[in-house]
């Protein structure tokens, strides 16, 4: 009976969630033998329980999204901060519900993945591959919400006011990049005594801004539109281009002890090539589109080929070595300057509210809190350059907003506060650092701290700032509310 | 200067796609070795390469979807013809743009994989790890694809109609099974002279039908709330239930010779606990979940607090052995008949337009029609015993749909027909079969050519079908178009 059961198992498994996984070793060959090998290799990660895994993976991420957003809502924080705080929650530093194997986390420390395993028939030797293939699908769909979200908040900007407010926004960004960078630099080799390599590499990680929880908290406080947050907008993107070239030139200096003053030029060239070439190449072809997508017949015409075109941009992006959000972003701009832009923004939408909250949980999810903690004998000389280094991060991009020229109206604190999160792209600093073993670990501790800590506090100080200038009649129903 | 450029390369690769993938290691551990070797290791399959590959692998489906939907919505087809067929046209039998390992395919034969070696700095020896990443996320967003439309056929679907031709439904889903099952397992042993568990199986893989091939044909043909539509579509949900009940009973005879009734009454009650549960739990939940909703103040209440749901139900009809495409759809039920009904669907709409497609365009990139070549010597043995199964799959379920009682003014030939699609459940039968040893290289190309066959030509046949009963207005403006 027991032998039975395990035998029904393994086949009622092949065939729960359509058992769709089963389908190709049989159309692809006649060999018997061959497919039944194949069935047994694919046992070790059964894409049946690989959805499994997904599906209650997204289950948590949209229910930790849900319940983080509706708290800071109603306490009068961005729903944006509820994501990451609730990814926080049920990642690896607390609940530990989702936790990915580059953490350091094995299949056995994931909640969800036990979770899958005593209510199905997951088998012990497939636990491993199961769960790195659930992980790396839910990272895979958060990649995908943040080009998502940049094509979005690209819809959402306005390609005039962008150009329009271009010189501001240059001059933020650049003051953005250097005034941390110089500042985290020196500050680290004559009061910390660090090295001259590693303080490089700490000041570069200080210039980035994250692009996305920024445009996030500007669109849910219905800022996005405003003179400000398009500066906002137009120097992050800018900032997106400064690190890559920032990064370039620091990992040279580290290989090689010189810059490569080619190299630097074609980031540059192309960065400045491509941004340039989709608008103009953009507004020559919209009309084709918007025409193409009158004639189409079939379900989500305008949606399906926008995101066609999002696509094949973030692609373009990632492959001349800028990224891919950029892409999706200028995607965004062009599509947004056609008649169609209303319609299409109605039903990026619901696109974007299933995608991007994947994102910022899974951002929330993979934070390690345990480099906070002072308890820790092993955390404190970090706790101590992270404290100079989030003052630096903190006053260098504040500094930056008050740059501003030509806008006696403008509010720049809230320019300069806007541009402090440093996200992810902070991390890759850090990451890159650590990999070529510039770094010491607690410098890099340090980074990581300054990046979770501008990265939270942002959100709530980018409210608070706009809130003191003009009190705003409704903010929960614009941008961070649906009905 | 190659040395240079090769590292920044490879740093930039790092930067590209927000880099987002380079987070983990550095939060999680101090030890820069570590972390090091983490980044290495990670090199094998590069996160933002997968998600280039990702990319570049949605824009070919989106195209192959738009290009075949389109064209077949210009010559009277169902658009859904045009998923499988624009999946035939860039899958692994013609073009070979969109393939997946368990094809037997490998990394080098991917268009897609050698294009983004070419135009990004992919590693050779990282592409087969990366391939196969990209592919499992792709058969992964198919699953949710499927999953995804089975909820929104369940939110268009009336519960009460469902319950009113319940009886008409089950003895549709009964004779459809049987009819087959019957005359296949017959007609091989006595006309074929095939042993007597070979003859089974392959008169179980006749039994099953495919609801989201139907259902799709369905909607698109503004056909799916009509009384005809509504009894296909319950007779497809039974069928699924009896199908594996069938599977569980076939692999028990293959295996111990003998019927395990514990088991069968197991499946039974189960499937029907878990429909009843649910809808009658749901009936009682109902105005609680739409009271909350309307609670929420964060973006996307209804949409996201309905996809936990349906993801929930899809997960625990899978942990019960069922099937997670059931739970989707009963989860869609439920919620279609709450006052919340027709803004969910507005909702679901976009999100279906860019989940759907992926799983009808892999399910025709999988499909291998190399079986189907008559040139191929080894094909004719199956060729031969493949058209004997395509004329009983196509009578057995056309029978089936005679069967109708108490509705004289019903189109009986349409729902029989409605029962024809195989789809990829037929093929879990020929793959268990296989698995198991008991059918022979031509048997099992056999059943996959029957599948085939089945399922590509049900949806033309179907639209004559309603067409020749009485002529519908303006077909292409319901269900197959958004404008």
């Amino acid at each position: 009976m027991a032998d039975f059961l395990s035998l029904v198992n393994s086949f009622t498994a092949t065939v729960s969630f359509s058992a769709f996984d089963k389908m190709v070793p049989l159309l692809a060959s006649a060999e018997a033998a061959e497919v039944a090998e194949v069935a047994e290799e694919a046992a070790e990660a059964d894409e049946a329980l690989v959805v499994a895994g997904v599906l209650l993976s997204l289950i948590t991420i949209y229910l930790a999204s849900k319940i983080g957003g509706e708290i800071c809502a109603r306490i009068n924080l961005p729903p944006v901060l509820g994501d990451l705080v609730g990814g926080v929650v049920i990642g690896v530093s607390v609940l530990k519900l989702l936790v990915f194997p580059e953490g350091g986390e094995d299949a056995s420390s994931s909640v969800i993945m036990g979770f899958v395993q005593s209510t199905t028939d997951l088998e012990p030797s497939a636990l491993v591959a199961t769960f790195q293939s659930q992980s790396e699908v839910i990272a895979i769909l958060a990649e995908l919400g943040v080009i998502i979200l940049l094509f979005e908040i690209g819809l959402e900007s306005e390609l005039k006011e962008l150009i329009k407010y271009g010189p501001q926004a240059a001059v933020v960004a650049v003051v953005g990049v250097v005034a941390p960078f110089v500042a985290g630099t020196v500050g680290l080799i004559t009061l910390f005594h660090v090295a001259t390599i590693p303080a490089i590499f700490a000041g570069a990680a200080l210039t980035a801004t994250s692009i996305g929880i920024t445009a996030k908290v500007l669109a849910e406080i219905g800022r996005l539109s405003a003179k400000e947050g398009q500066i906002i907008i137009g120097a992050a993107v800018l900032d997106d281009i400064l690190g890559i070239i920032v990064l370039a030139v620091v990992a040279s200096l580290v290989k090689t002890g010189e810059v490569e003053v080619a190299n630097i030029a074609y980031l540059i060239v192309s960065a400045g090539a491509f941004l340039v070439g989709v608008i103009l190449l953009g507004r020559f072809l919209s009309p084709y589109y918007v025409g193409l997508v009158k004639e189409l017949k079939t379900r989500g015409p305008l949606l399906i080929s926008a995101l066609i075109i999002a696509f094949v941009l973030a692609y373009v992006g990632a492959a001349i070595q800028l990224e891919a959000i950029l892409g999706a972003f200028a995607a965004g701009l062009v599509l947004g300057e056609t008649d169609k832009q209303q319609e299409l923004e109605e039903q990026v939408v619901p696109v974007s509210d299933v995608f991007v909250p994947i994102f910022f949980v899974v951002v929330g999810a993979k934070t390690n809190l345990g480099v906070l903690n002072p308890a820790d004998p092993s955390n404190r000389e970090g706790l101590i350059i992270a404290t100079f280094l989030i003052v630096v991060a903190i006053i260098g991009k504040t500094i930056a907003g008050f740059t501003i020229f030509g806008q006696p109206e403008i509010n720049r604190l809230a320019i300069g506060i806007g541009m402090i999160p440093r996200g992810e792209v902070g991390l890759v600093f850090a990451g890159v650092g650590a990999a070529s073993g510039a770094l010491s670990e607690s410098l890099e501790a340090a980074i990581i701290m300054m990046v979770i800590l501008t990265t939270f506090v942002a959100p709530p100080l980018l409210r608070v700032v706009f809130k003191e200038e003009e009190p705003l009649p409704q903010p929960e129903s614009v941008g961070s509310s649906q009905e």
